[in-house]
């Protein structure tokens, strides 16, 4: 198959291209470079070194003979979206194009706007490209468990059969997440359901778990194929941000009393997912929803976890909570579709754990220690 | 009260900051204009003449010695939202700003990702403003019933209370809607929601009915005073356009079998609610949903209510639907919480139909009749 990777020198993207380029799909990437613009912008970089993403693609053709295509452009400006639909035109879309962290979202008024306006522009211009190029083109879209919140009752896969006063219907899951930037991705998922109601376009929304772990069967290949781990406060995931924590000696930082839980997925298991979703497409006029996480885990067991495995000491010191959400709760979600599909998904094991140890400990110089403490309070909205 | 009528220019806009005022509170309104500049853009006008902005005020002030504020700007210009909020110290915000037509919508990608941007953006700024300037400010949104699209059970007030697998929980109600106008609006719910959670605002969202009529008890007093009255297929709602085409001898425009039913409300409970939200704010923290409408009626019902009300001959005419939506379907709304503060519904009855008759009349030489049929298909996607 022809796939077009958007957002494809991410630390996501990246990897599902060499996993689909290894696969036998023919594929092309797309980036801007926001997110290396980021790192720039709050002063942090990857804990594992990264090449530039010509770098990269020479290195997969040196090692493999595969060829990957690149675009370098924004999904924002319309015309460089119309026109990669209209020279690749690939048969899925994979759309990783969008800015991915909450606490950057809710650094300030400028940053939640800049959240909204660039993700759910560049999904519209998405939408309109594939619909005037091609509406049989597949749209495989990241979003977020985050979109679902914490709602008392179990989390079906996006849609909900709802009974009401002696009534029946079909509704999209209700939605009430905790920032701006998952707000962002409800957006675009109600705006990506309504293009294929009246366009008849065949989605697939995937709502993606906090993804743990740095590398997949294709980057642990070669050092110039890796992908960026993060470990600040504003980009780096929790599993990762206490592993490199438990390394360099710092106290895991547990916001609140860690009861908050939530749904995880190991990096390998999200390169099969979409291949999986690509590979079996949603049907055209469907939006077709799959809840892309494997375990559930409360903060607080993801710090005991890490701190069990590390051979040497480690503190949990538990903050005050930058964030506004609930510190227990009920969460059941169901993940069966993917399952369906064929993924046998890789749990979290000590094993995962030591091998990040391993590779955070080779690159421990390079952590800034006062990235590792948030610094984005949820509670005080902020002008600039 | 302090009230600050965002919009203030605009078809509701206006006859909301004559009401208030008249009601004894303090007003001041904003506009950009913008709702002029369509007219420009799509080469039609409102059928009454209008007076500018500051013409309008003169006349209030001339007549009545009230003094209505005005600032002109966009709310998605930061500074300028801010500066309106921090300058007028409002006690409560009535928010009109934003573009309202679901056919300007879906005209092409441009205004698709226009309206979104304009009224996502806006109000982002808006709760900033309110959040960091003084959270006591009381939120008067105006949404649309259009954000429920049609679903097959009753539409509640913004919340459903749900039992799901044997456990309960109060969620916001799911939202279907039918056009990039609608979802805007629908995204603008969902963030106004986080923005209660997060910051202790106080807020209404009111998800306002097809609103009908052109007078109220204020703007009759005088013909500067009028507010505008839209009879083309992009602004002009399904009644007021119904009785401009029998007027003028043109068939009644029926989208489809006429099957759509949809809630309906008169311009003088508009303003009425209004005031009934403003007076009766909503807690802090709270995002209080109100359903603004008073009553229910197929499109096909109102065309045969104008064919009988006017006294000359009537053709309805069924046009190939050019929007995406149930022909037939349940439709059961709740919309007891304005009631409940005091609303007294104005029903749609012959004498304000024969009412928009005379208005109609007197200006039926200003129609352009080749602006009452529908130019925008929902099913075809355009790039610009």
């Amino acid at each position: 198959m022809r796939i077009l990777v958007l957002g494809g020198d991410g630390y996501l993207g990246w990897p599902t291209a060499l996993h689909l380029s290894e696969c036998g799909h023919q594929v092309a990437v797309a980036d801007s470079f926001a997110r290396r613009h980021y790192d720039d912008e709050l002063g942090v970089e990857s804990l594992v070194p990264i090449e530039p993403l010509r770098a990269r693609i020479a290195a997969w053709r040196e090692l493999t003979g595969e060829q990957i295509g690149a675009y370098v452009g924004d999904l924002t400006d319309a015309m460089f979206t119309y026109r990669i639909i209209g020279e690749f035109r690939p048969q899925a879309v994979v759309h990783f194009a969008e800015q991915r962290a909450a606490p950057y979202s809710m650094i300030d008024r400028a940053h939640a706007v800049y959240t909204q306006a660039n993700n759910v522009i560049g999904t519209l211009n998405l939408l309109y490209a594939i619909a005037e190029t091609d509406p049989g083109i597949h749209l495989v879209k990241l979003g977020t468990m985050g979109e679902y919140g914490t709602p008392n009752i179990d989390i079906e896969e996006g849609w909900l059969e709802v009974e009401h006063n002696g009534r029946r219907d079909r509704v999209l899951y209700p939605k009430r997440p905790g920032s701006f930037y998952h707000l962002s991705k409800v957006h675009d998922s109600h705006n990506i359901e309504f293009a294929c109601r009246v366009w008849g376009l065949a989605a697939t929304d995937l709502n993606q778990g906090v993804v743990y772990g740095q590398q997949t069967g294709q980057t642990a290949r070669d050092e110039r194929l890796a992908t960026r781990f993060d470990y600040d406060a504003v980009f780096g995931t929790v599993l990762n941000r206490f592993v490199i924590q438990a390394v360099i000696g710092h106290p895991l930082t547990v916001y609140g009393s860690g009861g908050q839980t939530r749904g995880f997925i190991d990096i390998r298991d999200t390169v099969r997912c979409i291949q999986l979703a690509c590979e079996h497409p949603a049907a055209r006029g469907e939006f077709r929803v799959f809840n892309q996480m494997t375990e559930s885990f409360s903060v607080r067991e993801l710090a005991a976890a890490v701190a069990a495995a590390y051979p040497g000491d480690v503190v949990i010191e538990n903050l005050d909570n930058p964030r506004v959400e609930a510190p227990e709760h009920y969460y059941n979600v169901v993940h069966t579709g993917l399952a369906g599909l064929g993924l046998q998904p890789h749990l979290l094991s000590d094993t995962l754990i030591e091998s990040m140890f391993d590779i955070t400990k080779r690159y421990a110089h390079r952590v800034r220690p006062e990235a590792l403490r948030p610094t984005v309070n949820w509670r005080t909205p902020t002008t600039t």
